[in-house]
């Protein structure tokens, strides 16, 4: 038998960097040369931001000193870049709460229960928490988690269910598939895949399987867009679908997977009563902290005039905010601007050997 | 029989950028992404300032992106990138005048006679213009251009002249050799290089070239420094100098070529009446512009309250002034922000393709 869990102690850091975008990972670099602690939370499960979620493979060719690289490649050099600084990274959950205590820190909490309580906090939240799209239909949301699911959790049983999949990209049919080519045991009672048009945003042998499955009426695809829901009992029991010829139906239904890519929310941090503008949090341009001290803003997610919402540019913002940071965590100390390429310091912090002098 | 020169007409550009530094450099691709031609002046003879001139081998290690990489890379990778916009360089020439005009634009002249006319002027001149550093000696400095030399001009002929090189470096003992190996035609009468200390800033092999010449009796190397010249008929006849053990004598000589090196000067920029504080100019952080509409300072160069002299802010402010610049260059366009990941127009600047679309 196992004792009631303990809450876990709270994580202690000297700076919380929410976002894990090019521009908070750089964030980690300059506080990692100022010696400044920090950890890094995101609502995504991976690492890099918009670079991986929206242009994973397509160029980007403005970055100083690189001609061409992949958001993939950006995200894998500055990860590389960071690595002696060893930073924390907690991925796959919003920061949902920040409080300041009597001692000038700040409490953070976030979604999946983690407690952090840090001397600064950048955020470098980009366009804001990359989160589900939502299927809206009227009476819908009360069944999520119990019946409709825009992430599947581990363990959700399929055997014997009808299975309405909703999506064209990836992810719904890599879930189709899935299921309709489980073993007969544990499979689907009816896997149905529907979206407006019949148009796959998958790569091709993907799309082919899927149509040998409808073939083998393992599965079906439908063309349609939802309009409503039935229920019976409080169960969600069906989908009111309008196909291409304007024809209403319904399909029955014990699950509903929706998956229509992630869009971005600014979510709860629109709500901490930080000064904002146009939906950007503003900052100044000597520390780029926000109306709240010792909170920072950098990157796309903050405004202050003249304001260009660019890679490089963020890179500046993060370097400011670092020192302005370690100010606050080294109230007592002078933050002296070193050189990389100098610096016998800061040869020691990138673990790096310092050539011997000439 | 030639005509009299007639004065080449000015060279027309939307802007001038002072400094081909990393800064300077990237500034003309910012530029370029915004369609505002621009030209390049340098005091150096080579392309990449600081990085080239003081740590061309030696690593940097905080370039976004680039987890490390020398001084000459950096530059190297710059230069690849600003390409597509086949930006002139003027080289090995200092901006000495600059005047509005009644259009607004700006005339522009450089110590070598160019005349620019532009819209717009950037200075991303870093710690200044790299100029030799000056021999100090009470009466030598009238004898610059007919006996005292920093830079060897074209076509100076050695044939028969007593040299004196002062300076330990490669151009030093380069020029040495030069003349002691010469062929005996056009040799000069005697080489001395002389510097305080026997020690050497050259390649071993270098040195050792030098050190047989000195012992086939073709030049001589002599510990000492130089306290006062001595004067024939105004003509510049000898060099006292002081040997290590305090012996004074004196080195009869017809041609001093001193190479001690080069040393940032902020040079004319002070004097164009643009606000300094410390020795930077003054900007802004929305335009990066100076207290001189139209003329904007970026880098090392510039100061604003939190400024950092990181490349990496550099990149920001060149970033922010190229906007700010093609405003001035197009007052009648709004300069839309276009990302070079998506923008097909960027594709065209940049001469990549565009994938086509999915």
């Amino acid at each position: 038998m196992r004792a009631p869990a303990e809450p876990a102690p709270p994580i202690d850091t000297d700076a919380l960097i929410i976002g894990a975008g090019p521009v908070g990972l750089f964030q980690a670099f300059e506080l990692g040369l100022l010696e400044v602690q920090a950890q890094l939370v995101d609502s995504l499960p991976y690492r890099g931001g918009q670079c991986i979620e929206l242009y994973p493979d397509k160029p980007i060719y403005d970055i100083p000193g690189l001609k061409v690289c992949s958001g993939r490649e950006l995200v894998h050099n500055l990860l590389q870049q960071i690595e002696p600084f060893h930073v924390p990274f907690h991925l796959g959950r919003q920061v949902n709460a920040v409080q300041r205590r009597d001692d000038g820190r700040f409490d953070v909490h976030t979604t999946l229960g983690d407690h952090f309580v840090a001397r600064a906090i950048i955020i470098a939240a980009g366009v804001g928490s990359f989160l589900p799209r939502l299927l809206r239909l009227p009476g819908l949301e009360r069944h999520e988690g119990t019946q409709l699911f825009y992430q599947v959790p581990e363990g959700l049983s399929f055997s014997g269910q009808r299975v309405v999949i909703v999506g064209n990209g990836p992810s719904a049919l890599d879930w189709a598939l899935r299921l309709a080519e489980a073993n007969t045991l544990r499979a689907a009672d009816r896997v149905t895949l529907m979206h407006r048009r019949e148009v796959f945003d998958a790569a091709p042998e993907v799309v082919e399987r899927m149509h040998a499955a409808c073939r083998a009426q393992r599965m079906q695809f439908i063309a349609a867009q939802a309009t409503g829901v039935e229920e019976t009992a409080g169960r969600l029991s069906g989908l009111q679908v309008a196909g291409g010829d304007g024809a209403q139906h319904t399909l029955a239904l014990d699950l509903l997977l929706v998956f229509q890519g992630l869009s971005p929310k600014l979510g709860p941090l629109s709500h901490w009563g930080l000064a904002m503008e146009r939906k950007q949090l503003v900052v100044d341009t000597e520390r780029f902290e926000t109306s709240e001290p010792g909170i920072f803003a950098v990157g796309d997610i903050n405004t202050y005039p003249g304001k260009k919402k660019l890679i490089v540019c963020g890179f500046h913002e993060a370097t400011l905010a670092a020192f302005a940071a370690a100010a606050r965590v080294f109230p007592d100390k002078a933050i002296p601007l070193q050189y990389t390429t100098t610096s016998p310091r800061l040869h020691h912090l990138l673990g790096v050997d310092t050539p011997a002098a000439e």
